[in-house]
This record gives C-alpha cells, sequence and structure tokens, in this order.
C-alpha cells in the first residue's frame, strides 16, 4: 500500500508531462507541415513517447488536435489572468464585448496560437467533416457564451427583445474572424470597440 | 492581306478556347488536389496545351488562378443576368443590400464555384503572401462596390455621415463569409436579409 501511495502522483506526474509534450508536439506539427501530413506516429516521435501511449488516450489526430487547442486557450487565458470562456457581465453590454474582443485581439496576435489556428482553421476549409467537428467542440462552446451575455442583455433591456442572439453576436465576432482569416485588414482594439458601437447602435439614423 | 483578314479571327477563336481551357483545367485541379499540388505543368496537361502557353500570358501558378477566378465571377454574374460587380442603387439601401447578399448566397451554393474557392480561400489562411493577393485582386475590388454604396447612403441620409464605410460593411459581410468558410452555420436568404436588418437597425432598442 505505502508502495502504491507513493507511486501514483508519480505516474499522475508522468501521464501529465506526456500529455503536454503530447500536446505541444501536435501543435508544433501541424503548424510546421499542415493538417494533411501531421500523423499520430510523427507526434509521438516529437513528443518522444510510443504511439500506444497516444492511443491509450486519444483515437485519431482530429481529437489529439482538438483537445490541444482546447488547452491552449485555457493556458492563453489563466496567463492572461482570464477565466478561460466566460464574458464578463458588469452590467454594460458594450463595455464586456469591447473587453471580451480586446482579449481575442491578444490572443490571434500569439504566436503560440497562431500557426496551429491557422493549420487547423484551413483544413477545416476544405475538409467539411473536421471543420464541424472544429465547431462543435472548439468555435460553438465560444460563441454560446456571446448568446448567453446577449440573452441577459435583453433582460435587462440592452438588447431588443426580438433579436435572434445567435445571429446578433456574428455582427461583431465574425468581422474580426473573416480580418484573421483572410487579411481582410488590420486588427486593433480600435476596430474591435468601433464593431461593438455600430452593431449595437445600427448604421441608420437614430 | 485577305489571308489575313480571314486568318486573324481564327487564331482569336483559338487563342479564346485555350484560354477558356487553361482556366476550366487550373479551377478543376486546385479543386482536386489543392493548391500547394497544382502546378503549371499539370494545368496544361489537363487543358491539352503546351506549358508555353500558359507562361506566354501568365507567370505564375497564382496568376492563372486569380484571373479563373475573376473570369469565373463574371460568368456567374452573367448566366445570373447581372452585370458582375456591381451593387443596385434604386435609393433603398436595405432592398440593394439584401439583394447582392441573395445572390452571393447563390453564388457560394454553386458546385462550379465552390470547390475551387474553397481550396484557393484555405490556402490564403496559411500562405499570407496568396491571401494577400487574393484580398488585393478579388475580395478587395467587390468590398469596394459595398464602400462606394454605403457612401451614396450617407449623402442621401440613410447611413450616419460618422460611420466608416469600411468598417460598416463588415456587419453584414463577414457573417455570411464565416459561416461558408467555417460550417458555423446555415446559410439562406432570411438569414441575410436578418444581417441587413440587424446591421442598419442596430442591436440595442431606438
Amino acid at each position: 500500500m505505502a508502495q502504491n501511495q507513493s507511486s501514483a502522483p508519480d505516474t499522475s506526474r508522468r501521464s501529465e508531462r506526456s500529455r503536454r509534450a503530447i500536446y505541444d508536439a501536435a501543435l508544433a506539427l501541424v503548424a510546421e507541415v499542415g493538417y494533411p501530413k501531421t500523423t499520430i506516429e510523427g507526434i509521438a516521435t516529437r513528443a518522444g513517447v510510443g504511439k500506444q501511449t497516444i492511443y491509450r488516450w486519444w483515437s485519431s489526430k482530429a481529437d489529439v488536435l482538438l483537445e490541444a487547442f482546447l488547452d491552449l486557450g485555457n493556458q492563453a487565458a489563466e496567463a492572461a489572468g482570464h477565466v478561460p470562456y466566460t464574458i464578463p457581465d458588469t452590467g454594460d453590454l458594450a463595455a464586456d464585448l469591447k473587453s471580451v474582443l480586446r482579449a481575442t485581439v491578444d490572443e490571434l496576435g500569439n504566436p503560440a496560437f497562431e500557426a496551429p489556428s491557422r493549420a487547423l482553421a484551413a483544413e477545416g476549409v476544405v475538409n467539411e467533416e473536421l471543420g464541424r467537428r472544429f465547431v462543435a467542440q472548439l468555435l460553438g462552446p465560444q460563441l454560446q457564451l456571446y448568446v448567453d451575455r446577449l440573452r441577459t442583455a435583453q433582460e435587462t433591456g440592452e438588447v431588443r427583445p426580438d433579436i435572434d442572439p445567435r445571429i446578433a453576436l456574428e455582427l461583431f465576432v465574425s468581422p474580426l474572424a473573416q480580418r484573421w482569416l483572410q487579411y481582410t485588414g488590420p486588427i486593433t482594439y480600435e476596430y474591435t470597440d468601433t464593431l461593438v458601437d455600430y452593431a449595437l447602435h445600427g448604421l441608420a439614423p437614430r
């Protein structure tokens, strides 16, 4: 028993080290060679683990990568002092949306995030199955937080009751996404602040 | 002289036939094997022309493809009975934007357009130089038409004078682009109509 009690934390530390090495290897590899050429074997070699270690935890390279991205998002949020995947509710919708979008601007400019994210996003454009998994597992839950925040704003009267929050969020989220994906324009805090103001107040005179 | 007069149209018809065969081959090939594996040689073989014929007119595969896309857009617009690359100005901004976005919905669902467009867009996400050429030569001129239409709407008082039209257009153009690129939601006329209404009138109560 004493033997088991002292070895359990060691095993868990070893597992955690392997898991992190596998995430890092998967993200680095997809950034370097793209999704089609990334293999479980390549990830294992780079992480210094056996293929079987990977197959014990995940069933495909898509699974490894999607989890590595979830972990990356959590790490980035913690490093920035945010709770991952939340939108503040200070009672001022415009201020809350601007603050989250500014944090997204920072995240998009983070080199650890950018290359692997672009590789996965690019593959999702031509690989519908991966694209839809990416939405279901990563992007969708993030968008849902905006839906929830907009619903609260409908309750407090900051957003019209007849608005569909799932479409409304796209007025400020999608422009930033397109500028990042397609290089259609510069990405700054001033830009995302402007998107929020235009979306809330509209382009037509009041 | 009589000889020359009769042979000139033949040469021109032959050139036009070769040019069209090259466009078709380039679009089909990029859709099938992706941008990195598309080569001038592969395009020439598939089009049934010599490599030199392609190099006489274009200096790179990116040039061929970008021109093939411009041509595809013109053909699609003509087939649909539209003048290519215009936005109507009936004096009703909402109606004009809805009509153009509905035409874009049709274009995005066109199989001749979809596969090659996805291949080029995906490459643009990870290949900044190609992404920026794509914007400069294809996407940018299309977005400029929205800038122009919004400026006219500012003159007639349908859009507030302090709005930046280059950012404003993204409130309805980018959501559609993101749904198409990332499979984040269904693409319908009802959806694009809603985007225009939300963008013009805003999410906040008036």
